[in-house]
C-alpha cells in the first residue's frame, strides 16, 4: 500500500505492506485524513517520531471481528488503551500509561491507504455528515474536552485567544454550549468562520483586556500568547491551556500565584459529543477546509499546512 | 521611631515619624516580626520595592477607634482592601484591585516600632499562643489557603515538594486536615520538624516518583522544582503552586497539557483557620525559629535569613 512516512523531518511517500488485522482490531481503508498542528510538530522533531503520521481521518471498515462494522464509514479515537488499568476502568483510556497513540506514539498513523484500530475505538459516522465534515471529529472532540474538565456556566463570558484551527473549533463548541464567547485573533478571514457560528470576534490589537475574564482559553500556540492569556484572566479565574507550545518556554509565574489563577491542561476528548455537535450543525467546519491533496502529494500538503494562516489541509486516499 | 528601611537592596535602620492613625485604623506597637522569603525577594528588587518592609508580625494595639482593641495582642491580615468592590463583598479583599499590601505594596510594613492597619484586619491572639507562635499566623494562613481553593479528600495522598519555611507549614496544615502527606526535601533537620507533626518525610534523591500523586504542592521556589512537581503529578491531577519563582522561568508545558494537569496558583489566606490550627497545637512552629535579632540589627538578620537552609529569623522591637 501507499503510505506517508515521516523520517527525520522529511515527508516521503513509500510502499508498505498492508497492515495485518489483530484480534479485536478493525482494518480500515482511508478515505480522507487531515493535517493537524501536532503532525507539523512531529515533523519538527516532537516525540522523536519516525513512522506513518496522521490521526485525523475518516475511513471505511474493510475487515473486523464484529461483522456489523464491515463496510461502515467510521472515525476513530486515537488513544489505544490497555483496557485493564484504573484509567481504562474510569473511561479515561486516553490517560492509560500503557497507551499507544495513532500516528503519534508507537502505532502507525492514518496517512496511508490502510490503518488498523481497535474496534472499541470506532464510531460510525452519522448519516447527516459528509466525510469532509466527519474528518473534524477528533479536533472537535479535543475542543469538547474542555467541558469535561471544567464547569463553564451557561451565559458566562469566555475569552478564546487565537484563531488557528483549534481556536475556531473551541470558540464554536463553547458558544454551542451556551457560553458568551469572545474570540481574539489576528486574521479577519478566519474569525469570520467563528462569527458565522454566533461567536463575537475581535481582531487582537496591541492591547488586550486585562484581568477581564473568569474563563480564558489559550489556543495561540505561542509563549507570548500564553502570557497574554494569563494577563486577561481575572483573579481566581481559570485559564485552559489548549495549545502545546513545544520545547521550553519562558513564563513569569508570579501573576499566576498572586492572582491565584487555575491553569488546566487539556488534550484529547471523547468522540460522542463531537459527533453530536457536528451532526447538529452547531459547529461549522466546511469553511475551514482550505486545500486538499492526494496522499502521494503529502510533502506539498505538509508544506502548505505549515504556512502561516492556513486552516485545514486534507489528504485524500487514491480510493476516495 | 526606629524603622527598617529597604532601599535599592540595602537594609538600613532609620528614624521615622511615628505613623498617624487614620479613621478606621489601629496604631500598633510591634513586638516581633518575622522575615519571609518575600522580604528577601523584595530586597532582590521584586515589585521595585522601597520603604519599610515586613508583613509577618505580632503587636500590641496602642490606639484604635473601637476602644475594645486597645492593649490587645494582635496579628493582622496584610491586604488592605477598598471594602466596596465585588471582591471585598465576596470576602476576597485579598484580590481587591485597589488593595495595598502591608510592607509589600504601598503601605509601610511591620519592621518598625509602630505600624498602622485597618481594625478590620486585626485578629486577637488567642491566649494559648505565645507571641513567637502567633508571628507564624500569616504563613500558616497562606498554607491554609490551599484548602480554601481545592477540595483535598481526607486520607488522600499528597506530595509536598520542598522543605523551606512554607513547605514545612504546608505539610503540617495538610496533615492536620487529614491528608496523607509525603514531604520531599533536602534537609533532614528541617524534615524532622514536619515528621514530628505526623508528616511522612523523605530526603529527595536524584529520582523522585513519577506520575504518582493526584495532589502535589510545589514549595521549592525553583524552576527545576516546579518541573519535578509536574512530573510527580498523575494525569488529571492537581499541582498547587505555592512558591513564587520570581522573574522569568523556563518550563515545558507539554506534560501539563498531555497529562491534563491542573495548576492552581495560591497566595495569602484567611487568618481564622490559621489561628485555630496554631492554638490546637496541630501545627508546630517552635522548632522553626532559628535566630532572633533586634530591629536595629536588621541588616544582619536579613543576611542570616538569606543563608541556605535557614528557617525563621525573628526581629524583636526594643519594646519587646
Amino acid at each position: 500500500m501507499q503510505a506517508v512516512y515521516l523520517n527525520n523531518g522529511r515527508i516521503e511517500v513509500v510502499r508498505r505492506p498492508k497492515p495485518r488485522r489483530r484480534e479485536g482490531y478493525a482494518l480500515l481503508r482511508l478515505l480522507t485524513g487531515a493535517i493537524c498542528n501536532t503532525d507539523l510538530e512531529l515533523q519538527r522533531g516532537y516525540y522523536g517520531f519516525r513512522g506513518i503520521p496522521g490521526h485525523e481521518f475518516v475511513a471505511r471498515v474493510e475487515a473486523a471481528g464484529e461483522r456489523g462494522w464491515i463496510g461502515k464509514l467510521v472515525v476513530g479515537e486515537i488513544n489505544l488503551a490497555c483496557g485493564r488499568c484504573d484509567w481504562c476502568a474510569r473511561g479515561l483510556g486516553r490517560h492509560c500509561a500503557a497507551r499507544t497513540v495513532l500516528g503519534i506514539v508507537r502505532h502507525p498513523g492514518a496517512f496511508a491507504e490502510y490503518l488498523t484500530l481497535p474496534e472499541a475505538n470506532l464510531h460510525a459516522v452519522p448519516r447527516q455528515l459528509t466525510p469532509d465534515q466527519a474528518v473534524f471529529t477528533e479536533p472537535v472532540a479535543a475542543a469538547c474536552e474542555i467541558l469535561e474538565q471544567v464547569r463553564i456556566p451557561k451565559g458566562a463570558p469566555v475569552a478564546v485567544l487565537g484563531d488557528g484551527k483549534l481556536g475556531i473549533l473551541i470558540a464554536q463548541v463553547l458558544a454551542a454550549h451556551g457560553a458568551k464567547v469572545l474570540q481574539f485573533g489576528r486574521h479577519a478571514s478566519k474569525l469570520r468562520i467563528a462569527a458565522a457560528a454566533g461567536v463575537t470576534t475581535e481582531l487582537a490589537g496591541k492591547s488586550l483586556p486585562v484581568s477581564a475574564f473568569d474563563w480564558v482559553i489559550d489556543a495561540t500556540g505561542s509563549a507570548g500568547g500564553f502570557m497574554q492569556a494569563v494577563a486577561m484572566t481575572r483573579p481566581r479565574g481559570t485559564l485552559i491551556l489548549k495549545s502545546t507550545v513545544h520545547g521550553a518556554v519562558t513564563v513569569d509565574t508570579a501573576p499566576i500565584i498572586v492572582n491565584e489563577i487555575t491553569l488546566v491542561g487539556s488534550r484529547c476528548g471523547r468522540f460522542e459529543p463531537a459527533l453530536k455537535l457536528l451532526a447538529s450543525r452547531k459547529v461549522r467546519v466546511d469553511e475551514m477546509i482550505q486545500h486538499r491533496y492526494r496522499l502521494d502529494q503529502a510533502a506539498a500538503a505538509f508544506a502548505r499546512a505549515a504556512e502561516r494562516g492556513v486552516l485545514k489541509v486534507l489528504l485524500d486516499s487514491a480510493h476516495s
